[in-house]
Formats: C-alpha cells, structure tokens, sequence
C-alpha cells in the first residue's frame, strides 16, 4: 500500500495542504468544524508526517546547528555571531554542538543531533566540514549542510559551501618576512586535520621558492591550532643552532605562544626576532607588539554560510526542487603591525641566546 | 465549557496518557487503531495541547536557551561549555541567544525567544540575571528561568539561582598586594551594571580599610570589562603625578590591557608595576608575565546553573508542583602569578615615565 500524503489528508478532509500543516502543528487559527475533518481524515487514512519536512512546514521552530572542534575562543565566538547575524535575518534559532573532530562515531553523533533536535540543518566547520567521508554520510542521511572550507577555489563537489584561500595570504605574509630581509622564516603549522593549515604550508613554502630561498626542514615544526604549541614550537626553533629571525605561527594562537616564548627568552620583539599569525584574531591587536596578521573575516564567513544554508531550505520547504545556492570564495588580507620588523644582522645583536 | 485536558483525551480514546503524548508528537511506536482511536478523540473532544507543556512532554525537542551580553569570549565559551555539559547529561539542546542588556525591550525579546523557539527555560548570565525588574517580567510570562549572578550569599529572592561571592576573592587580591608592600593600588572597575564589578570594588575598597589605607579616588577609574578600557585605564593612572605601584583590573579582560599599557610605556612587569586581574581567564596565564588573578570556576558555575534549571524542569514537566532546587554559591581563589611582585620604593626606579 502506498504510504499516504499530506495530499491525501487535504482531499479527504476537503482543506488546503496548509490548513493540514496547521493542525498537524497545533497552530492556533484553524476552525473547530475543520480541524475535526482533519484529524478524522489523518486518523483515517494513518498519515504520518514526515519527520525531516515537518521542521520545516510546521509550526516547529526553524532551528539549525552549528558544529566546531576548535580551541580558539575568538574564533568559534566570531563564527557563532556570523551565523546568528543570518538567523536572525531569517527568524531562525541557532543550536551550538562543539564535537571531538577525531571520534569514529563522529557521523551518527551528528545525524543523531541533527534528528533529536529536529534540525533544519548544519552549519560544519573545519576539521569536520573538510572530511568527505564524513560530510557524504551526512549527506546520505539526509542532513543539509554546508561547509566553511580552506580552498584555492570553489570544489563544486555538490555540497554548499563557503571556501577561504588561505595559500595567498600565507603566500603574502611570508613575502613581507622575505622583503624585511628574513631568509630563516620559522613556520609553525596548525592541526593536520586542518586544511586550512596545508594552504598556509603551501603558500609560505611557495613564497620560498619564488624568492629562491630553499625551505630548511628544521624551520618548520608541526603542532596544532594553540598558543601552548606555539610556545613550545618556538622554543625549539630559537634553541637552534641558525635560529630563525622570524617565525610565522600559522594562527594567531600560535604567534602569540611565539610572542611569549621570546619574551620569555628576554628577547625583543621585533628587534630580535619577527614574529606573525594568521585571522587577526582580536587579541592580535592587544599584545605587546600588536601582531602582524592576515585579515580573516570570520564573522562575514560564517554569515554567508549559514545564509548559504537558510537559502537551500527555503527553496527546498515545500517542495524537494532546490534552486541553485552559490558558494562564495574570501581571502584573507595581510595585516602589518609592530611584530615584524627588518632583520638585524646576527653580528649586530647582542642577545646571549643567539651567541 | 472547560477546556478538554489530556486527560479527557485519554479517557474518551481508552489509552493511557502517554500514549495520546506519543500520538500527539506523532512518535512511531503506536499502533494504527489506538492511534486513530487516539486522533478521532481529540478531534471530538476539540483537544488542543498546551504549548508551554508540551515542550517537555513531547518528542518536540527539550531545549534551553542561553541568555549573554558579555564582550569575553573567553568567558562566553566557557559558560557555554559548562551549560552544554548539563545538556549533554540530559538530552538537552542548546540555543544561544547574545544580547544587548541595554535594549528597553529585552523582556519582549526574550519573552519572544523562548516562545519562537518553544525553549522549556532560559540561563541568564550578568548584567541579565541581576536585573530584577527584568527578571520579574520574565517570570511573570511563566519564563522558567535562572541566574548566575554575584552576591555574597544566597539572596532566596524566589528565583533559582547560583551565586559567585566575588567580594573575598577581590578582598584577598587586594590583600595580597598590601602584604607585597604596594600602599598605592589603582582599581580599575568593570561595567556598572555587573553586581560582580561592585562587589568587586567593595573587596578591593574593604581591604584597604582593614590594613588602614585610605581609599585615594584618583586611583579608581570607571570603565567596563574590556581590553581598551584596561588600556586607557591604566595609561590615566600611569599619567599621575603620584602614579600607583599595582593596579587591580576587575577582570582579566582589564588587566591585558594594563599590562599592554605598561609595556607599551617602556615598564618592566612586575618590577615597575604589579598587576592583577580576576577570573583566571585561559589568556592570564598566556601574557608574559602570567596574570595574579582569583580563579573562577566559570565552567562549572555555568554547569550548575544548567543543572538547577534543568532540574526544575523535570520536576514540573507532569505537574505545577514544583520541588524545591538549591540555589549553591561560588568562591573564585587567589591565584599569585608573576604579575605581581614586592614594591620598589620610588627611588630606587629609573623609569622616566614616572619622574
């Protein structure tokens, strides 16, 4: 037996398909003679609404949720503003799920969220929104999402998304640490599960090689996305025997665990060592120097791909047709303030760390 | 005519009155007939579920809302964190809702935000939570709610809530410095509207008295828990002619921005100048010097709060009669950091900023 529809009821009952909605959502505006007709025809024909639509014809609240793994405060504050910015634009409600990137259950803990809360959609950040395993089981499963990735270029891999280039900016960083003079640029990366931290890799590795400097392994020291990483990255780097005379923490987390270490090393920054991060993070402006950084509109992103989302379910509320959704490219802009600084010559320094 | 209860419901359709729950949140496991039996009831009945109710009695989601207007995102994640822990023990969801305390319509708003959203109940964080007229209006449209707020006891005003005695950490703060020789200790104040910036004060204010110190007014700044408020701050204290050897920053937020401040003016931390903050923010111990502050257990704060609201919840979720919850109250502890040292006497400095 064919399951019934929504379409069956309002034949039934003699209603329009919204009248239907409106009592199977117990909204307040439906006649007493009619709401009868309704029930007695849903009761009759043992129409069941289905679950995934009903979020969004029903009188249910339009909820979507937001998932991170992330350890920057600034960071996941920025992108909740920027996707409640679109919410409220839209009347929509935003529930927050931090989530351990690395769990193997990571796929049925979202689907699971997704469902319990009867989420209209998702909004994924990187680690998890760059994982296709995880986004095509997901997707399988029915929930609408989209993605805020590191790439060069739109992906157009049939899955909404919002992509940063991190490569040029990184590119563009390591040039101003080259055209001060620095040829031994540290490179502290962040979480390998970030791709974000590939692109900054790639394009501080490119710059290198425009500039025909070779890329010395020892300069480079993997880590993830903290200040305590970027700490204990850079004292390593400074403890070498040709330390760097600039470090670039591929976040601003790390460039200020770098700050620390060199303050702490009773260096000055940037006399003796240079020192830049990446998102303009707000504490890049309240150290001491300010850092030297890479403009990452966060808030903007975040904003975009949740109205990126919102879009795609309203197009698709009643009916399954989805109308085209764009993604949309950022790139995040060089930011240069007192961390870097030209490099001094070794035999003008006179720090006892360096001899 | 009375209004037909869920009872009448169950009564007419023969089922128990969870099995009219399930038929009305069109949960999957009833059979067809008692369902329709259940369907053809409420419509002759006219039955319309009770909005507010049905949130906790139904598959509808159980969710609570979390209620900030806070510049810190350390300290937003960190309540978050400790509100989502409650949730997670208890199936609950999480909606976010930051706002501006200022606003002359926050009772319609938020009263808005939890009907919208159909919350079963709001956490409210300072300044929300400790204006009563707010509080009260809330209330009074049968928003459950409760309050972190500061106080030094439990203030049983009626309103469940947990409370953080902010006045012996900062008691102990400014006590600390007096016993590290410092006679002049600024006080640079958060924002008025937080109970937690007054008892604060009043910490700072009774210690100097119990040592015998007169309170000097030009030492106090007025100002809000932010950075740039710490900044501008401290460079108004540093400007005196008699400047302060320690100045407390009511919050870590502030005490950064002292710290900046002093850098920024050539001084040597703690030598030239002790600082202390308040809360023990992940950053206190990530600036060089780490922060002197009192350690506030903001996530478990939260945590508890959540489980107070929660708790309440259950308990009225089938019944008005509510149980009665513990309110439970909170004491931040001194953390000594290197922020802070023994006073230099005057002569013995060679800053020119203070000759």
């Amino acid at each position: 037996m064919r399951r019934p529809t929504i379409k069956d009821v309002a034949e039934r009952a003699k209603v329009s398909l919204k009248t239907v909605s409106r009592v199977i959502n117990n909204e307040p505006s439906v006649m007493q003679g009619t709401r009868a007709r309704v029930l007695h025809a849903i009761a009759e024909l043992d129409y069941e609404p289905d679950q995934s639509a009903r979020n969004l014809r029903s009188g249910t609240p339009f909820v979507i949720g937001l998932v991170y793994d992330n350890p920057n405060a600034y960071h996941i504050i920025g992108v909740q503003n920027g996707v409640l910015a679109a919410c409220r634009e839209t009347g929509f409600g935003l529930q927050i799920h931090p989530c351990d990137s690395t769990s193997p259950l990571l796929a049925e803990e979202l689907a699971e969220f997704v469902q319990r809360s009867r989420l209209a959609g998702l909004v994924m950040t990187a680690p998890m929104s760059e994982r296709m395993d995880l986004v095509n089981a997901l997707a399988a499963r029915g929930v609408k999402l989209v993605r805020i990735i590191a790439a060069t270029e739109d992906p157009q891999d049939g899955h909404a998304c919002v992509y940063v280039d991190d490569h040029d900016a990184a590119y563009e960083i390591t040039e101003h640490l080259i055209q001060l003079g620095h040829q031994r640029i540290g490179f502290l990366w962040g979480g390998l599960a970030h791709r974000s931290s590939v692109e900054r890799y790639n394009g501080y590795e490119k710059a290198l090689k425009d500039y025909g400097i070779t890329v010395d392994k020892h300069l480079v020291v993997p880590g993830d996305y903290t200040f305590d990483d970027g700490f204990r990255g850079a004292r390593r780097l400074l403890a070498l025997r040709e330390p760097p005379t600039a470090i670039f923490g591929s976040n601003d987390e790390i460039a200020a665990g770098v700050l620390a270490a060199a303050k702490s090393a009773g260096m000055n920054v940037p006399y003796d060592l240079s020192i830049a991060g990446f998102e303009d993070s707000p504490f890049s402006k309240q150290s001491w120097p300010p850092l030297t950084t890479a403009k990452q509109a966060t808030q903007d992103i975040a904003k975009q791909a949740a109205r990126l989302l919102i879009a795609g379910l309203r197009s698709d509320a009643y009916d399954d047709t989805s109308t085209p959704v764009h993604n949309q490219g950022f790139v995040p802009q060089l930011v240069v303030r007192g961390s870097t600084a030209p490099v001094r010559l070794r035999s003008d320094r006179n720090d006892p760390h360096h001899e």
